[in-house]
């Protein structure tokens, strides 16, 4: 279901789209309404679907205009836009490509090339040809049409297009002799199939999550160093925001930070587990709403100024830390610990440089079950 | 070029090959030599492949005829597998089901569903017509092909055939008038084309390294326990190896698990950091020469068996462990720190239990960048 809620949240920050119709099955459609109301969506109503994919979209479409979905009637479209859940990195840009080519042909598909060979076999479950792969292209989601030709179209359908059918463009072409302007989709539209799509899904959405950071320091010279070399050995890596700040202002360039999705936070301070200082970051991270659909990471990174070689972290410590984060997880925020020591110039560099490699390590993988660890750079 | 040694130390595995004919790209065999020299693989020769796939098949199987590419002329089979380096997740059984296939009928293909409906569009771009998907099925690798036959139809290939055609199912039924047998491979058998397919993979690889970990102990109450209790708690979730050895002593237990593809360790002692009790088990390790495909992942954990609740850790000991865990890197051995406090037996299966998780995370991830750290459970 939380393919449906990324899907929902990118649909409705489009502001052309005026309505979306989430076709889900009857089973599933108390967690989907709990989904919208949590994320406060809006212009979103939920359908009960179909047994086949076509009846669930004949479902979705009579919303315009059967009164047996709705008290009242939404305002009929211009295009419909179909998509699929199972294909959750959809653009804009693909988006309106199939929207502008559907109000000039009635219909548009976006398509692939063939990635293997189609063949067709015969009765005895040997080669009876190969198709010549150039010719063939592999027909996509999303697809956009007129509404009174593809709605025309399901009314027209018989009980066996409606039970075995799969492709909306073969209606449109069967019922309204519509042939279907095909658009050249990017490589991202493919349909999560199987545990290996679940797999690539997952480490797409972990890079998206973890293209930028944002350095939190306050005032003090030797936090403000480390900010600053922090900052020089993340940017070759990864889009770095730095802020200096007081956390006890109510600062608005840390909330146009949150506006902007970035998912991962440094605070860099100079007491050795100033859990409070955190705390009032967390208070502002669950204000904006941010950590509600994504995990959001929290490095907390602590300076250890002493020149005391035989330094050491203390159990009680160590257990503080985990009990914070631990809370923390509840709110969706994957706190991490990781103790620099500032020492001479010259190793300082190479420090900050390790710690800025670990800071990556976390922020890449989001691993739920490391949190609360102190990590050492 | 990884992929290929995985290949080549798959195939090389399986008894019934005769020979493994790698052919590569002309300015990718220095590379390749040396990677077979270094795994010490058999019955493998390099051959250098041309500006197409058909090129590069038939340059392969003229290796069994012509005495271009070799001094002795290896033995003519009767059967051969073709397949593709970018298929890395191959198993033994579709191998032998198209080999038995192409025995009795000549040629053979691994076959799967189609995914999407496939198209065909018109010269203005718009849909022509769409094919039904369940009569067309997506042709994969391995194939397999009498040799007399496949190398029949290459010799009658023309110059269009070798430069634009990609089908080797294809080529057998043009030019020898065989209709391939279809064998329904399993969904591992995709190709590896797109970045996404990348992370697909390195989840998979991941997968499969973290199905089995072997716990070590020693005879010592308090770690024996710890064992016990470890590996009851780990295997809900894993094969769970036990071993409780002197590892001073030639264990030829652990050399059965060496050879059993077990690429997951956890020590367990009760002296803080026995860096030296983990290096012996290293040497074991690059004995048996497992590291050399795969990173193994060793967890040292350490049991403080003080009763002391203001026990801490020295920034000395935190620094030692880093710096081994860097030289074990470069032997392909990732190696991270585990301590877990022995408390009194209510709490220490909790404890345990956090260990256990916390070992699966690492073990599940293998983090380069996160050895050398010291975790607490």
């Amino acid at each position: 279901m939380s393919t449906f809620s990324v899907f929902v949240l990118f649909f409705s920050r489009i502001s052309w789209i005026s309505n979306i119709i989430v076709v889900v099955s009857p089973e599933n459609i108390e967690t989907m309404k709990s989904i919208i109301e949590k994320y406060g969506h809006k212009r979103v109503m939920i359908v009960k679907g179909g047994i086949t994919r076509h009846r669930s979209i004949f479902n979705g479409l009579k919303v315009f205009v059967e009164n047996e979905f709705s008290n009242h009637l939404l305002q009929k479209p211009e295009v419909v836009i179909i998509h699929d859940a199972v294909r959750p990195f959809v653009e804009e840009d693909i988006l309106s490509k199939v929207v502008m080519a559907a109000k000039e042909h009635g219909a548009a598909g976006a398509i692939r090339p063939l990635v293997s060979t189609v063949i067709a076999s015969a009765a005895d479950g040997c080669l009876d040809h190969s198709l010549e792969r150039a010719r063939y292209r592999a027909s996509e989601m999303p697809q956009a049409f007129l509404f009174d030709i593809i709605y025309e179209a399901y009314q027209q359908c018989t009980d066996c297009d409606l039970d075995y059918g799969t492709e909306c463009l073969h209606l449109a072409l069967k019922y309204c002799k519509t042939n279907a302007k095909l658009v050249e989709g990017t490589a991202d539209l493919w349909k999560v199939t199987y545990k290996r799509d679940l797999y690539a899904a997952e480490s797409i959405i972990k890079d998206n999550l973890s293209q930028q950071v944002c350095v939190i320091t306050d005032m003090k010279e030797a936090v403000a160093q480390i900010g600053f070399l922090l900052h020089e050995s993340l940017k070759s890596q990864v889009k770095v925001e730095a802020i200096s700040i007081s956390l006890s202002r109510n600062d608005s360039h840390l909330e146009n930070i949150f506006s902007g999705q970035c998912y991962n936070f440094v605070c860099i301070n100079d007491k050795k587990y100033a859990i409070q200082e955190t705390q009032q970051l967390v208070d502002m991270l669950e204000k904006s709403n941010l950590p509600l659909l994504y995990p959001v990471v929290l490095i907390s990174m602590h300076l250890d100024i002493s020149e005391d070689i035989s330094f050491s972290i203390g159990m009680e410590e160590l257990t503080r830390i985990k009990k914070f984060a631990g809370e923390m997880k509840k709110k969706n925020i994957l706190v991490y610990g990781l103790l620099i020591q500032y020492k001479d110039h010259l190793v300082l560099q190479e420090t900050v440089n390790s710690a800025a490699a670990l800071i990556m390590a976390l922020i890449k993988d989001r691993n739920p079950e490391l949190i609360g660890q102190l990590l050492v750079a």
